[in-house]
């Protein structure tokens, strides 16, 4: 059986773009099962791409597919990358998208190996759509991929050095100081702070205002402000029966402090260093 | 072959929540077939939730697992439930999510039996995080129960009285009272009024305006307003070629009255009842 | 195997028509796979629905079904029909949803055998809803399809002269004179010009503004203005990192003009016909 191929993009749902990648894949390999992590990333937002998928990648199984398309750069001179983790593949362009899963996996020490994609006996044709290398490109090396295609015969070997990187937020433990990387459906403000670190009694600091740590939302009455570790593992500000994002009008980027936190070692890290939590 | 699984939540699809469910499930069963119901159920709407289980439910293969994540009450006390009736199972919270299933299955006096979810092998850990039971309760004992685990094995039995139910709109035949109890993507009003009493020539009532009966929308003139048997089996306001939301600004709750009805049989119902159409 | 099948509808995905869909194949068919194609096509916008269909047919495997409702006339005397065309089947009302795909065979003179969908042994009952033929009709008749049954067993042979056709927007090449024809998510605006003729060094006037043609998004300085040829194969007006639907506020229909354009042999076309691009 071939290994599922997950999806990640920001060509909305209005439009058959997101149907064509998986017509081209399912041509390549009739039983490929499909998983759309979200289509509905803001147009050209690399950084929460990203995110999303450094959130969502430690839930798959071992030999899973992602394919990510968000691709301001496509026809220009930006690379197309596959990538090989011990944990599953990455296949999309070469601009930051993967920051995110790299950063966790460097931080665990992971064998990575990566190859510019330069093979186009692997692609939908050898004459590829100066606008839409998701279809002609990445998906069809996903679908290869998941039907066992070694990565080595997709293209010439890559450093993971010489890879785009993404300018991340930091999270400064010297000083508590962290920032809102994302906001989420249910409007949770959910900022760059390792949820390791929010143990013992906490609070936080948004916008001159403290608001109490906690563990889960029904740990405050309803409507009401807190702090906790969320599921994808990193803290955030969320309102008990409500959306922190509708109460506080906040953007990604604001600062973020954490109060009489725990150093789980965590501290010597520089203040421009990102410390994923997975 | 497993069996599928349908989901049904309120995390929206521009985060990868919806994602990890699935990935956490091929992860316990590789060959799932999911079928997503709908993510769009407004935050913490159980009641919206309930509804759209119940017109779904009727049209799956018999061993469906129908997963159903809308849990505003995750990491307190609320107990988590597995059912199976004879045409498939439900897992989710128990805060009436099931309340249209169970109150359908009721009226037929299909055979229902419910477990607490209680046993931590069938997870995907033993400490489950405190905001994210659908990624680690839910979701794997419904990839378990959709590959073969029998659902005593899952947790103690419950019985079904002692399961939270909903305060649902109710339909008054003696005085052909009902209410809008939802509100479709169309525009569709749809009533609590059952399908099955609106025969012979009847109409509606709602703010004082009377708007006749029809059997399909083109039974009037295109931007006419007309009452009809929804596909779902509930009497609804309609408008041909159009939304009766857009043209009335009606709200879920709002009074609907029958008028010159024909009584099936079922105006032996006390008003404070709700029977549910399958 | 089953062969793939898509869906394309106006459903939306806020409740769970589509799901009801699915399920219902699911009954008939358990292994099938499902694509969906867009459930956002705006409600009843049959044009739509038919150049989106159009964009997504060429990518999918031959025996693909095609799954489209967008189905304002259900429960009138309009006809439900099934299409053979040699990469793919076509099942849904006969109201002009399959004009585009047809048209393109039509181009490469591919042979297309209709059936209007009269055999009740093939539908989910033989009562159908007079509001959800989706679900009664042309779901079941798509999963006999898929599982293998032949097209004639599914209704009476039809001519496709027969069948009701869309007024599409015209591309007159004598006069360089085109129209929009839709607009997708990233604001591209698509006009119904085809690619081959934009060849050498052209651009286009739109609203008595002259904008550059070009080949890819990046040929253009960020936030600039440009005319391509899009993955679908006609010419659209976009903006580099941006969208030319903010920018230029534009609606479907109005014109866009070709200028200094190469006639690749299409230009003996009559004004009032339409070429499309596959």
């Amino acid at each position: 059986m071939a290994a599922p191929v997950t999806l990640l993009t920001d060509f909305g749902q209005s439009d058959a773009y997101v149907g064509i990648l998986k017509g081209v894949m399912l041509g390549i390999c009739p039983s490929l099962e499909f998983v759309d992590l979200t289509h509905e990333i803001p147009a050209q937002n690399v950084a929460l791409a990203s995110f999303q998928l450094q959130n969502a990648f430690p839930y798959f199984p071992a030999q899973t597919v992602h394919l990510a398309v968000v691709d301001p750069g496509v026809g220009s001179e930006r690379r197309g990358i596959a990538v090989q983790l011990p944990t599953g593949f990455l296949v999309g362009p070469d601009n930051g998208l993967f920051t995110g899963v790299l950063a966790a996996a460097a931080s665990q020490n992971w064998p990575v190996q990566v190859v510019e994609l330069n093979q186009p006996q692997y692609w939908r044709t050898a004459q590829p759509s100066a606008t839409f290398h998701g279809r002609d490109i990445f998906a069809p090396v996903a679908a290869h991929l998941a039907r066992g295609v070694p990565l080595t015969h997709l293209g010439s070997s890559l450093s993971e050095a010489d890879l785009q990187g993404l300018t991340l937020p930091t999270w400064c433990p010297t000083r508590g100081q962290g920032a809102i990387q994302a906001i989420d459906h249910f409007g949770n403000l959910i900022t760059n702070i390792p949820g390791q670190v929010a143990c013992g009694t906490w609070s936080l600091v948004y916008d001159s205002g403290q608001i109490p740590g906690g563990r889960t939302y029904s740990d405050q009455p309803l409507g009401t402000l807190l702090g906790l570790v969320g599921s994808h593992g990193w803290v955030e500000i969320a309102v008990n029966g409500n959306s922190a994002q509708a109460r506080l009008q906040a953007n990604v980027g604001d600062r973020v402090r954490l109060v009489n936190w725990v150093d789980n070692g965590l501290s010597a890290a520089n203040c421009g260093e990102f410390k994923p939590s997975h």
